[in-house]
């Protein structure tokens, strides 16, 4: 299961509106013989991109897959619970169920109807944490919101003339576009676009295909090539985005902490002082620090280079 | 020599004007039959107690001390080469050589000389760390400068109102004690003074007893029980002070960052969000973000509770 996980987490930000599902299918003799992801645009699915390779070698096999599989037929192909089916697959473990209340749990229970061997449950943090951009559009109608933030040790983003032009070195920089390519959008507030012209694409080799649609923050004139968002309740208007980056600046980073439209945080730490400077963020509502507590959790911390990566997740729970 | 690097180190805030030395003698049998650190205002020496408490069974043995032994007379006592050289000790090892001019190198000489084994340089950068102090002393004729930093995860150290309580957790405020523990002089601008009324005081089982002296940073008034430093560059008139530590509050650290004046930063990082808020460090005197990079090293990072513990410290080095 952590392999299909791992297959499906590679295709984030690539299959939206559909989830990014991975599937491996083990043949009765323990051998590999088919995996697959949700394609790009969000079709055919992992799992049958995945019994298309395993063709016969199906029989008798064990089907992994991040995602309980699809049983609401569509005008564009068979459902994967009928692909299974047909397939002579003779055991599915399936992480977690379909929240989507066409399938919710219906596409295992027809497939232990017929007599196949249903597991739910192994790897189930795995495959959430891969596909948690499209859980949390299905959870909260909204795509998962990812703030990135490069700061100095005081908290800086850029000196008080705007200029930030390199706070953080080359490897936290490439980490920053291996994020973009598992978004399916990049937004920026205007003063940035302006500031910066950023063209937020990812400079990766092989990933150059993979740069997210962009999006400005703005009240302002719509500007070409770029998806406006007037206000930031608008993300509820993205129904075909799965992850959306947030790359700055310090306005829009505020305008989404004030309206708690943010679920995760990147935040790049360089080993400097600025001293005086931009701060990254502005008034978000808070008026004692008692109430700040409690609503962030770290969830990774590395070095890159000579510069740290730290992520925090937004704890959702009772009234935080 | 670790063992004896750790004894000096646990003196580190006591032993003002004195280096901190530790000092361990191991018999002829491998047994340890004496140990110690320079005691509380810096006398006696390390080797001193060490060697008293050795007593007959010095002879033959091998001493390691984290310092070279001293040799320029004092009204207030022999001096350890002196002991060193009547004790029967067989072997020596220092892990550096005495910078101060009226040592430097002869104390070990005279040892040679007399036809005891003497070796210098092992746990050497141990032996630097624990008495890092006393050394920046030496070689800059101010104090070690130590900058405390409470931050959120966006770098506020207070809301707009000036409320800092509580940022960070018991963890981080138990560790923050154990580095005034350490230091021989707490200061803070008079911002705080007036916001806080800071005790500054050491409330760990144990270490009350090594409150440090309050110093105050103000052009005002002098307050009773705080000795005054009228600027920065007062620390340079601190000859019994090896370890300063730096409370704050923001003028205070911007201050000496301007004057270049830390060597160390303590930052604990809470996983909070404050937005509008007072910011850590103000103007220091950067133009260019090219300019501020090279200049601080992470030494240490560790969670404290749920915050988190980084130590900065300044590279000395060239023209940065
Ligand atoms: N270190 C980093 O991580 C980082 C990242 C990005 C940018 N930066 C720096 O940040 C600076 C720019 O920051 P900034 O705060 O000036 O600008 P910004 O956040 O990029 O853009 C501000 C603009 O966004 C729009 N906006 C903000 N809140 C809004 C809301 N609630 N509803 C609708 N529109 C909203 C407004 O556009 P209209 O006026 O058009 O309505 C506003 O003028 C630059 O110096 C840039 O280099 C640093
Ligand atoms: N989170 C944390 O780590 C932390 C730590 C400490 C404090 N704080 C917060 O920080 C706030 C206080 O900060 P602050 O910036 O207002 O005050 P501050 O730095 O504590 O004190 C400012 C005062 O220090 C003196 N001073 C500053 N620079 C000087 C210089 N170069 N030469 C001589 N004197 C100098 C001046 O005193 P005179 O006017 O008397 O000359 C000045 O008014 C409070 O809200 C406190 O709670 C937070
Ligand atoms: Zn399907
Ligand atoms: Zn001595």
């Amino acid at each position: 299961m952590a392999e299909a996980a791992r297959l499906g987490a590679a295709a984030r930000g690539t299959t939206a509106p559909n989830p990014n599902v991975g599937c491996l299918i083990v043949g009765a003799d323990g051998d590999i013989v088919g995996q697959g992801a949700t394609a790009p645009g969000g079709r055919p699915h992992a799992e049958s991109i995945a019994l298309a390779l395993a063709g016969e070698r199906a029989s008798g096999a064990t089907l992994y897959t991040t995602l309980e599989p699809c049983n609401h037929r569509s005008p564009r192909g068979p459902t994967c619970t009928d692909l299974i089916l047909a397939s002579g697959v003779a055991a599915v473990v399936a992480a977690i169920e379909d929240p989507d209340p066409r399938t919710a749990g219906e596409g295992l229970q027809r497939l232990r109807g017929a007599g196949i061997d249903v597991r739910l449950g192994p790897g189930a943090d795995l495959a959430r944490d891969g596909m948690a951009g499209w859980l949390t559009r299905q959870a909260l109608g909204r795509p998962r919101i990812t703030l990135k933030l490069a700061l100095s040790i005081d908290g800086k983003i850029a000196l008080p003339s705007g200029e930030s032009k390199w706070i953080t070195g080359e490897d936290a920089r490439a980490h920053v576009h291996l994020e973009r390519a598992h978004c399916d959008m990049i937004l920026v507030g205007r003063g940035t676009l302006a500031a910066d012209r950023p063209k937020l694409d990812v400079r990766l080799p092989g990933l150059e295909e993979r740069s997210p649609r962009r999006a400005l923050l703005s009240r302002g004139e719509p500007v070409e090539g770029w998806e406006m968002l007037r206000s930031p309740a608008d993300v509820f208007r993205l129904h075909d985005v799965n992850d959306l980056l947030v790359e700055g600046g310090s306005s829009t980073a505020t305008a989404f902490l004030a309206e708690d439209l943010v679920d995760r945080i990147l935040l790049y730490r360089a080993p400097i002082i600025i001293g005086e400077g931009r701060q990254s963020v502005g008034y978000i509502g808070l008026d004692a620090i008692g109430d700040a507590h409690g609503r962030w959790e770290p969830r990774d911390g590395r070095q890159l280079g000579i510069d740290r990566l730290e992520v925090y997740e937004r704890v959702r729970s009772e009234e935080n």
